[in-house]
């Protein structure tokens, strides 16, 4: 049994979820990957000492597992965070019933289970924090962009009632709005035009090291030359 | 084939929906009311002269069937309001998982089946009203109430992203925010402390109403009373 | 001493006010115009059958002078409408500290002195409409539009606070966010792309006629094609 | 001439300021201190090796004075503050119209004066941060509060205002949401249940840290109790 701390990132890929590891990781936290595919993950997992689970996160059979194998692996859960979405894009009248289904499944569905099954762990302790990783699309609904506004909307609406039902439990509760395009670790950008993920990652960590008497629950991070 | 325009109620009963009912049907409307179980509304048909249609909102096959039938016993659909919700409360540790589905099908997935079937309808002609109803727990995540705050701010970005794709297109999206509690029909309030679902509906009609050079695409309304 | 409800509008000039003083005319009040220079209301006056006052609504001398002269010539007021706001624009670096004071004194501590002088003369009738013309800079402040951004929010947050404390006491305070441009009543305009004055004043006798247990307390309004 | 950068708050007193003061100071920032009576500062000007300045944040000509002399007593300007605020309470039909053009004058007409000055001297140079401390009071209009309300609605316009105008041209504005009741120095409470200065502080900080790839515009705080 590890006596480190114990990050869980959920919907780990290349982006901002690897930045998220290899900076807790580094501030002293055992770092938990749940991915659909982990074999995806590479070289994050040796780089970070991480251990990765195959997890469906959207599947609630696939977060019990994944709780129960965390808790038996690693110590004190006191980050977990949810990353996954689905984004599909289309004109109203084209859109596919599936694919509304599949956003609200990935994007909110999951998180209500991860976010369930953290307050679960952590309310005994009265203290971790539970983040969720949103988009602009989550406070403004885009023309031909209804299902991810749908999905991103909702996961800001369960963001807001866990942190008003369990922030006076001592859990903090936040919601990150990204606006803008994360830049893809294989892209060269000049004059810092998209979110770096190393940057973005900095601010969980400080919103995760805030004192309780000065919580942030949301916290909207855009590039300094985005339009808004 | 009938000359008035048509108004279709999705998610019909006894309160809020048969005020719109009536005051359209006044206002010179052929009347088409869905509901899961039609049987229970009961004088409010031949009331207002309406159809009344067995449909299961968050079906795709139910809403298809729906709307294909409205087309063939009515004229032009011009009004369609989506009312239909699934509540639940609790602390987010015992909130069921099928339950959070459950919300998020009857409160949001069927409204984008209703929003995406009427426009399909309305887009041809360039003109008809969608309308979506809303709670306060759209805009304000509430403690103990994670699966309809989901919903509804999922509906909430639902209508804000037709509203920006197709008022460009002539069609009149709004989304209503009640906030507070809509008196049953059988219930006697002092005070107008509830809100009047009459009242509620003579809003309903002025958006319809309103000049494409003025449009509103969202409306709250509360009691006098009512604290924000 | 008339018998007619009395509908005060400040700021009046020749566009929205004009459209409101017609309209309220015409569904039985009695019209009081105040204005910095009566002279420029020209046919409005005799065509609404109005009196009109001069008055600079940013001094409090002249607002209470103005409520005076109301009160003696008119039946019980039962509307107010501040319409006056003053605009400059440009890069921050560049705007002047007098412009910036002016327009905090036309948009919102005029709209105070009238607010508060309307609060009085309702209040111990217990009804009456105090309504407030925004803009969509009151919601969003825009560069080089920091003055108007200051003042416009800060006539949102009077009529909010207004909001939250006189609607218990029965006075309806609305806020209504004009985004877009009002179309000039000597311009015209294909397509219904500005926005039409008298179709913006139907939306405010809508609200001043809305049943108390069913208030809105803010509208926005825009023109179909208006991007937002 | 200082080689170090320069961090100026203005509306210094013992609370946030003086925390401030403290952090960046260790940080390696030299300290500008501008305060209506600066004899108040009393040890916090030795104790942070600050500069303290006489100036009523209000006045044009004492703004001028005083980025004149932080020009010329220290290096590169690369933070300024504004804490300054008025609030007065009461039923609106009591409120004192001088009490409301004090609530603007020193809550948000001396931010711009502020705003502006540091914007002028910062812009050169293509960076430094321009914050605003705001209250609940920016979001929400309370009752009986309508002077406090326009100041900082008012004071959240100027910053998103200024925000979108500058970002782009290199320069960090951000705008804090304090909500709920910071700590007094001389009191002591149980549970973490009002705001910690120090802990305000720490957000600032790390905001005028962040990478421009990844900037908030606005945090909200709030101790962990809130209710909100």
């Amino acid at each position: 049994m590890a006596e480190k701390p114990c990050a869980l990132i959920v919907g780990a890929g290349s982006g901002l979820s690897a930045s998220l590891a290899r900076l807790f990781a580094k501030n002293g936290y055992d770092i938990a990957l749940a991915a659909r595919d982990p074999d995806k993950l590479g070289e994050l997992v040796p780089e970070t000492g991480a251990r990765a689970y195959a997890c469906d996160g959207s599947r609630e059979a696939d977060v019990a597992k994944l709780f129960d194998a965390v808790a038996s692996d690693f110590g004190a859960l006191e980050v977990a965070v949810y990353n996954a979405s689905f984004r599909t894009r289309g004109p109203i009248t084209e859109i596919r019933a599936a694919d509304v289904e599949k956003s609200l499944a990935v994007t909110v569905y999951g998180a209500f289970l991860m976010g369930q099954a953290a307050a679960k762990v952590m309310l005994p302790r009265g203290q971790g924090s539970i983040f969720f990783t949103g988009a602009s699309a989550g406070v403004k609904g885009y023309p031909q962009s209804a299902p991810f506004a749908m999905g991103k909307f909702a996961l800001r609406g369960l963001a807001q009632s866990m942190a008003r039902e369990l922030s006076p439990q001592g859990l903090h509760i936040a919601h990150f709005v990204i606006d803008g395009g994360i830049r893809p670790v294989d892209m060269s950008v000049e004059g810092d035009k998209m979110l770096e993920p190393d940057a973005i990652a900095e601010t969980y960590l400080h919103v995760h090291q805030q004192h309780r008497s000065s919580w942030a629950w949301e916290v909207e991070l855009r590039p300094w030359v985005e339009t808004f």
